[in-house]
């Protein structure tokens, strides 16, 4: 058919004289390959959100381009080639500025503390960017974890409540770095870390390790916050954490944002 | 305006010859009035489904009825006046069968177990019925406890994994039964139960009644069964619960269901 | 019992040097109260999250406080005593700031176009605010509205694509102003507004309207930008829309933030 | 270690003499290998269930059996290989029933109508079984499409409203079946079927079919329902429709069941 019967409206001005900071399509469900530190790469599958601004002069962009960029790259969604997607995505919406979101489930394998018995984690990813003149990324990553109530433990004579929290992590970074170096970080900041299987002389360590490290919500992001401070690659940070309180029907919430190049929020 | 303008193509007939069990509206947000046992009523928010069935002939329901329906019905949405809405459906999609679903939060005052600081709890309820000849109820509850595991405890020298889990209670029943009466009764049947405000002390008593009373999620539906089967108000019941494992990054889960008047499925 | 017996674990000292910039609880469902522009007030059920910032010396918060002020102000949860609630978290924990986040359903009464058929319609609103020296408020709320593709419109020789979209609204302002005022304001940027109750010759007409006031993303989200610009009662805003598109399994997305006493950003 | 000073209170007795229907675990994230009509295979992740049924004679079952399972099976999780699967945690977790829930979404490339511009489409698909003796499967599939109401089209001089709706089609059968002929099976039953990606001259053909083919909820239920009907591998099928109506708030929905051994329900 002849293209030029088809009026293009988007590419029409708009009287309104308002640019938009971001216009696009979210909840693209997508099969993406993400680098893997231990197996080189790992196939999961994403839900991914595509913006670029709009100059004031037009009224709308062309929404179906997102989707063509996102197919060229398929395969080859990771840190690495995060800027080159972005830049692609700047490039064929004929943007100034270009944000591209990518969510997912990451798998690793982990190793029961006692047993030795081999089991697969889930950890829910996402790794975000926009680029202007520059690209400017960062990754978050949630990582359930164990605590145990220090203040049920001190005046109890039995026991401590203990519950299953999830931390998120997002922060910026100078050079590339390891979603598993993330997580293990995280992991290593609660009463215990959690697994997807544990025998039963597995059960009796995770259980005796909560009890003998007693942490609030407020020590996770502490702890977390502090590594992170003392780790130069990383230029800012956000931690948050959410306790869902096994003796409560609301969780317990804890968060410490801290731009390195600022000093402290 | 003329009506007759308007061809009301829903009452044309349809040839496929196929009777649709169910059609109607879903997800209508809507404030209630539910019947309180402690002061007589509660004003809440309800999500609302309302279907008929459709005989073969017609092409299509006339949905804006059930709006008019609930409309008409507003501020007397209880297990009482249940039977009249049910009818009113029936008669105004003229259907052989009506179905009506109402799941809303439901608020209960409770007391900590030593300082007797007073707080509201939030059980999330559901009443749903159909009619045809007859009208058929019943209620779901669903209600947050403690569990503390038996096996943890007992292999480990100091303290034991807990979490919060949910107990999902659908029952039938021959006489009108009170909400508060099923929430007592699945808190009774948990480690501990659960609480919005807790001051140090009742910190500790909950910490350790969870402590010296060790259960399963099997544990949990089976003394939830247990109570409900020696009930003779209740016909049939349907007990699930889901564990958020505080060492684990999934749930445990265990089912039970019996028909009384059919005997064990 | 006697309290000097148990410790306070939470009041002891950090030694990590590092504050926490919120600290609380989240997630508690709670019946609350708020203005209605027509009826006076209006009863509702909210989801409510609560912080406090923790210097850098105390090892933790007294999560139950929280709690506590909540039921003191039960049944006065609106906008004009947001301040008071906020100073009373503020002051009951100890703190040098305090967020309050309360998020509910609304319902507003709406006629329909042409019938005059009365319902309900539920929006969804949150109220937050946050305390140090002054008390810094905001309100958001989300409005499904209709949406009629210009391009499909133009390019077919009938009809039109058309979906449900929702509009997100944030907003910080100078005076008092209602949520009605919003949703109104929102409701009039669209190719149409939303019904619980549409009678046959209200259906000709929002088909008919919609059809005849095509709008991108892009065109809703300026729209509303269009008229917060010129209101100088609003200091601050993000608009958010999100559309279903009916030819895609993916969402259409725009947004627009403005802080006026800071310009474009 | 001596596993034999680790007390097995899962293999105790328990006194209540109820049986437990189903227990075991749920929302296990987990990579999966399905099979692929079109290139064999596709690798995706799926959330994955697995009960069994525990005898009124034992406390408790041993929960981490399901995970050994599930990761000797990892890279065959796929209709063919489901029956070994079920076989193999009837026989670990030493029950007389086994139940195993496999949801994931699967992806198919899809070819614009005219452009022939290709895509990817996701669409949720659940395999689901149990066995006793013998097994019995099922395969549930979710699918967007597109509907265009006949009543607004017939009573409108201009355009129609158009909405996404979602089918969700759950079939038994008796020989191996393809998901990809379930849903190209759904999509023939809609207004117009969905697009991850449309160029312009797609978009004109969407629109004019869509608007050429105005479908109810109705519509669409009895349009799948005839077609299983004749179907004479399909033992048993359950559709429902849920429609996003773009005039309202709420949805409208419609539901067929059918067991073709029974006759209808």
């Amino acid at each position: 058919m002849n293209l030029g019967e088809l009026a293009d409206v988007q590419s029409m001005s708009d009287p309104r004289n308002i640019p938009i900071d971001k216009v696009g399509v979210r909840g693209i469900e997508y099969p993406v390959t993400v680098l893997d530190k231990r197996d080189g790469t790992q196939q999961t599958v994403a839900s991914i959100n595509m913006y670029v601004n709009l100059p004031k002069e037009f009224k709308g962009t062309h929404m179906s381009r997102f989707i063509e960029v996102l197919n060229r790259f398929r395969g080859q969604m990771n840190i690495r080639s995060f800027p080159l997607i972005l830049r692609a995505i700047k490039k064929e919406l004929q943007a100034e500025e270009a944000h591209l979101e990518v969510a997912f489930p990451y798998f690793m394998r982990k190793t029961a503390p006692v047993s030795g018995a081999e089991s697969l984690m889930e950890y829910r990813c996402t790794i975000h960017g926009v680029v202007n003149h520059d690209v400017r990324m960062g990754v978050k990553v949630a990582v359930p974890v164990t605590t145990l109530c220090p203040c049920s433990k001190e005046i109890s004579s039995t026991g401590a409540h203990n519950q299953r929290g999830m931390v998120e992590l997002s922060v910026r970074f100078d050079k590339f770095l390891w979603i598993e170096d993330l997580i293990e970080l995280i992991e290593s900041c609660a009463s215990c870390d959690i697994y997807a299987l544990l025998k039963r002389e597995d059960e009796k360590y995770v259980t005796e390790k909560a009890y003998a490290n007693p942490m609030f919500a407020e020590d996770v992001v502490r702890a977390v916050a502090e590594k992170l401070i003392s780790d130069e690659n990383i230029t800012w940070f956000s931690v948050d954490f959410e306790n869902i309180e096994s003796i409560h029907n609301h969780n317990a919430y804890a968060h410490i944002e801290r731009d390195k190049e600022a000093g402290p929020t």
